[in-house]
């Protein structure tokens, strides 16, 4: 098992990454002192994962709530957030009673907004159960939902009080949920760790064939690089966009075909495309390191071609994202594999050209 | 015109009372670098007070996004704080975008917990326009919705950049709205602040007669009281709890007569007379000093009986308050006027008393 510690001064914690974790019972109990938890789950995860968990907190005499919620990127909204709130409130659930995310970052992020916002806020525990989440929602505090006009358009800085990432839990996993957690893996690299990139493209296969040893050295060392991002800016009033490389598009691509169509790590994947294919178009990323970047993605079977949105729309679901400073669009964009910039200057007719090239047409 | 700061280190934040505050743009603009704001109000104070702000801002070059809601405490729920997201999305207002809560409590506490949810967080500025929202809501920075089984049970700390308290504003509040503002100022007497006690004792009728010297003079001392609390309890973990008397009693009334039915200062009036009753069956305050309190409410014109909801009905009101640790419900009762604590050891037949005692029999 490693452990990692996100350093936000007092709101720092840790975050345990191995096998088995849900039987740990140690690693819950110190954040469980008044013995009772609600869990909020989905319904694919729960039959999974809930008896597990429960056993292990009864194990130690701990009450646990669950609260089961339908599954999917299109209920992460405000009437499932009310079915959490509901109840919290029917069972009494008080301001010390923590508030467990047990699933993918669906349930992180509405889990972590019900925890902030319930009586004005709860403590709150997550254990990813996607290698997405694992390396990603899990880690930083953001949580929210979506909004019909945009995704985690409503939300909050969040912090949990301790993260378990299980690795046991990815063996049920799908090969595309996989996939669409290897993605934001190779953000990583792509944006401040070279070398993690290099060690990707040696190690793809055995990801994809979840040897247990590499998924924990890429969950580890992808939430290293985000700890350190968000320690530095928890808020993101800096470096921490530096995360979002890809997102601008991909949430666009989210967006636009219906939350829930395109998995999160899918349109990151073929937005991170665009967001190298604009680098290259501005002279800053080489055509060689852009064909590179598109390899890896290919090679973990992600898509690299966005959907057939259209220019227009593409440039009208941007217009919306919160990545918006005085009514121009920011982009993450790369200087070389490794090395993230932001850039509010970007001539339309270049962004014009990369959607055009990188989506299909309908 | 009065100054105060409520020092919350990097939260801090002054607030401004005095007459014809709307007027002074010198007190905002300094908070709207990028010349653009979003109003919220409402359908009582929009054909009052917002064309006067909109000058103030046009005059110095800030765009203004107004957003006018439904008036009423029966309006302060998810489904209204959905209208302010769609507006904010739907004019694209941005992360530096501030929202402006123009209106009394209810507004005040939407538009805060917009401000705190919205892209996770924009900033926010106060101009309350009742004397309830200008000794209370609109300072310590608590926001939120209600929810159909609780009030404010849905929320966040949020801390306003500035607050104006505009004296003039309260010209055109009712005499029911005036008066229930007076609860909460009496409240701040009985708390911590014997002597203003007394100086409201002597000048009653001063702020009925909406006399601007007293008013400008009770309004600073009642902030000045909330400011100490707040800045010393910012999350309510301890002495903030006191600023909760007859709160406990209060928002059982109001929860139970359906919001809206009775003001909230109505509620916290009849709320706290109960609070005194139990304090003095406890033997905390004599029974001299529990009429004392009961002819100051009496003389500013405010409920001394609650409504007739049966004992059980608030008992069962009461356990589902945020105010409950351990399964136990713990009060704010005086020891005497100027010295409030809080205990989770009330004998529940003694309880049942107070209920019986100041209730009214329907």
């Amino acid at each position: 098992m490693q452990t990692l510690t996100v350093g936000l001064a007092e709101r720092s914690y840790p975050i345990y990454i191995g096998s088995d974790l849900l039987g740990c019972a140690e690693l819950l109990l110190p954040h469980l002192p008044h013995k009772r938890a609600a869990v909020v789950t989905n319904t694919t995860v729960a039959p999974l994962y809930l008896d597990p968990l429960r056993a292990t907190l009864q194990a130690h005499g701990v009450n646990m709530i669950p609260i089961i919620l339908p599954d999917g990127e299109q209920h992460k909204n405000a009437e499932t957030l009310g079915l959490i709130y509901d109840a919290l409130l029917s069972h009494r659930c008080e301001r010390n009673t923590p508030l467990i995310a047990l699933g993918g970052g669906v349930i992180g992020d509405m889990t972590g907004y019900a925890a902030a916002t319930y009586l004005r806020g709860v403590p709150f525990i997550q254990i990813p159960t996607t290698l997405l989440a694992q390396v990603d929602s899990s880690v930083g505090g953001k949580t929210g939902i979506n909004h019909p006009l945009g995704k985690n358009m409503i939300g909050a800085f969040y912090q949990p009080q301790v993260v378990l990432a299980d690795i046991t839990t990815l063996n049920t996993l799908s090969d595309q949920e996989l996939r669409a957690g290897i993605a934001e893996v190779i953000k990583y690299g792509l944006i401040r760790d070279l070398s993690f990139f290099e060690w990707l493209e040696q190690n793809m296969e055995k990801l994809l064939a979840r040897d247990a040893d590499a998924l924990q050295y890429a969950i580890t060392r992808s939430c290293q690089n985000k700890a350190e991002v968000v320690a530095a800016d928890e808020r993101e009033n800096g470096e921490r966009a530096l995360l979002n490389l890809g997102h601008t598009f991909g949430h666009a691509i989210e967006t636009g075909m219906g939350y829930g169509a395109w998995l999160h790590g899918e349109a990151v994947a073929a937005g991170t495309i665009m967001a190298a294919d604009l680098s290259c178009r501005l002279g800053w990323l080489s055509k060689e390191d852009t064909d590179r970047i598109r390899g890896l993605f290919e090679r973990a079977g992600l898509p690299v071609i966005a959907p057939a949105l259209g220019v227009e729309k593409y440039l009208q679901l941007m217009g919306l994202d919160k990545k918006v400073v005085g009514g121009k669009i920011r982009f993450v964009l790369l200087k070389s594999i490794g090395c993230a910039v932001i850039s509010g200057d970007v001539q339309p007719e270049l962004l014009r050209q990369t959607l055009v090239a990188n989506s299909a047409h309908g």
